[in-house]
């Protein structure tokens, strides 16, 4: 099917199927969209042999066609993935019912009663790449959240998509939900993406995860909003009054707990005033955890081993054991260099100081101003979101992790006795 | 001034001023952007005789360029309007600061705190027409909630805008705010809104109101998202079981109360079980009001003096005294007329019926559902917003009307002792 070509028109069927569906899941109670939750978490686990024997399809493909062993492992499935699947589910349908929620709402002085209510944003065109669990993950949330959903995987991972795209659609027929309500694209061709991008009157947004070059094509050729998710270029900086002990766990936390993610640090900034006291010992606990140290010139003499810096590392996300040390004269020094090569992702500062933290948590405008811990935690999950779709680098509608509410919008409902405007 | 040709990297130059003002703006205390707003309406009043005389020369070139009189009469300034303008932003004054509000919060398991804190959106490029009061309004809003503002108004109100401008920056001075937090673009060049367009590095929205033209060239051009204002294509459903009496009002409110703006009523759609009972009578209130109707074939004969409507119509914004009638089976029906014309501005239904005002709300997805109200409370000042920059007819970000809130974006704070990702 892969290799077939859809018939011209195929992108804006699909997306009208999945403006149909959208018009019905508003007026769906919460019982029904758990329960088609609660399906699909059984037939994940129920149909374990047929998905793995579709993922050993892509993986076979896969090798053949030479993707390295990381990309093999982000394809692969196993029992143990397919059951923390079927529990994401299970933790997606446990989270409130975003629509409906008055998110605020009062009586004017007329007596009309002004509600603001949660609605769904309608369909969402979600593009993602080889990770065959997302497509779950994405699915379960755009279906508690109202809103109907058309996914485009990646082409490595077609066989496991079309398994558990199938799981998906049986669970709308089983529980009585809109047969379009979830759409896989079975065409994994380029030109395609454009045509979906096209149907900006169908599609109310599209959320692309991926590279960056799939990012800027999506922006670019977009006729609906697009929630973008570009890099982390984030930061650690260790103030003046930092305690040793807790900047040099939260460093190692933020650079090493997992190197390749948006979150982990990328570059670590440190007071002047506390370089002697606090590096040294920062730099070694790094160098333990065979992390490549990139200093400039006044921190590479206190970290034997490390290297010198060049331009180009300090807007550099490396996604691996590498960091970028910088000394700053003062807070508002760290500040302006987080300005000039952060990428407002997750900015982090370790202090003792109540007037630093809360000059930083003023100054940086990221998406997570972290005080006292980790990078790490600018995540769905870890913030109390439930599950998440993708991590929004716009300041525009979502910002940062993107749960259900993310996935929502609002509507203004009115409730009067008559009231007219004089 | 105006016929002047700004050098090459004008756009650019203003944007990134606007840019470095708005890192600035975040800091400043509610205490320190209301200083500003009363120097403004101070400034407004004392300043009466000069905006007057410069408001003349707009009138006297709009004359001789044979602007209507309907737009020479938004283009007027007079004192009493001089004096509405600072009454309007002594109003914004008087609204809470919407930055540093803590949106949601609270403690995760491991003792983290996490708060979701509201921030200004940043640089706002806002694109508005001939009427000048739009520019302190704008202006005011922006500041409130922390963002800088680029105003590009129309030529016809260049001069206007000009004297209005100089006492926005005057203000900006004396309060030692940022000297670029306002700019107004002094060249009405079309081909200069393309330059900022593409500037969505440096501006963070942009604001289009004006015809529709104007949206759809700034939607295809802008490399930023966009607050887009398009039609309001409303309606009201006189359901089978609404009182006659409220029916009356509430129509002729609708649609006569200001037949020129967005949330006034284009279409009315009546039950058909309620044709004989309502119509006659409302037909006679509207008429009355000097308003066209135009019928479908079953309401037509009961309104004699109405014309039948033409297919057209139905997806007509009249923005006069003109309205569509049509008659339907059912409240699905009605709805089923609303998604297919109307434009998800407004719509209202007029109905005794609990069960039909509860499935009306959930299956109508405009920016303002109405139950036995005008469709024309659907204004930022009616719902209780405050003053408005304009009305979205977007899902993304900001629906209805666009007020101090939907100005700003929001970041997660996270206040740590230490803690580590495990």
């Amino acid at each position: 099917m892969a290799d077939c070509i859809p018939d011209p028109g195929y992108a804006k069927k699909i997306a009208g199927q999945s403006r149909n569906a959208a018009q019905q899941l508003p007026s769906l109670t919460g019982s029904q969209k758990n329960a088609w939750l609660e399906q699909v978490a059984a037939l994940l686990l129920e149909r374990q042999d047929s998905i793995l024997q579709a993922n050993q399809l892509d993986l076979i493909a896969g090798e053949n066609s030479g993707l390295s062993p990381a990309m093999l492992d982000r394809l692969r499935l196993c029992q143990q993935r397919i059951e923390s699947l079927a529990a994401a589910v299970r933790q997606i349908c446990a989270l409130p019912d975003p629509v409906g929620e008055v998110i605020s709402g009062g009586r004017r002085p007329n007596g009309l009663q002004v509600n603001r209510v949660r609605v769904p944003l309608g369909v969402v065109f979600f593009i993602f790449e080889s990770r065959p669990n997302v497509t779950i993950d994405a699915a379960a949330l755009c279906i508690k959240s109202g809103n109907s959903v058309i996914l485009r995987g990646g082409r490595e991972a077609l066989h496991s998509n079309l398994a558990l795209g199938e799981i998906l659609q049986e669970a709308l027929r089983t529980e009585g939900l809109p047969e379009h309500a979830v759409q896989l694209v079975e065409f994994p061709d380029r030109a395609l993406v454009g045509e979906f991008l096209s149907c900006g009157d169908l599609i109310d947004v599209t959320i692309p995860r991926g590279g960056k070059s799939l990012i800027e094509r999506v922006c670019r050729e977009a006729t609906m909003p697009v929630i973008r998710h570009y890099d982390g270029i984030c930061h650690v900086f260790i103030d003046e009054s930092a305690d040793v002990q807790m900047a040099k766990e939260i460093v190692v936390n933020s650079k090493c707990q997992r190197p390749g993610v948006c979150n982990a640090a990328e570059s670590l900034l440190i007071h002047r005033a506390a370089l002697d006291r606090v590096w040294p010992e920062v730099a070694v606990a790094l160098q333990h955890h065979k992390v490549e140290l990139r200093c400039c010139q006044d921190s590479l003499a206190l970290a034997p081993g490390a290297v010198a810096a060049t331009a180009e590392d300090y807007s550099t996300e490396h996604l691996a054991l590498i960091l970028n040390v910088k000394v700053v004269d003062s807070l508002e020094q760290a500040v302006q260099h987080i300005r000039e090569f952060g990428s407002a992702h997750t900015d982090a500062i370790v202090t003792q100081s109540f007037a630093a933290a809360e000059a930083f948590e003023t100054l940086v405008d990221s998406s997570a101003v972290v005080v006292n811990a980790s990078t790490r935690f600018n995540d769905g999950g870890e913030l109390g979101l439930g599950a998440e779709i993708g991590i929004s680098t716009d300041r525009f509608h979502a910002r940062g992790p993107c749960g259900l509410q993310e996935l929502t919008t609002y509507k203004y409902v009115l409730r009067g006795t008559g009231q007219t405007r004089g």
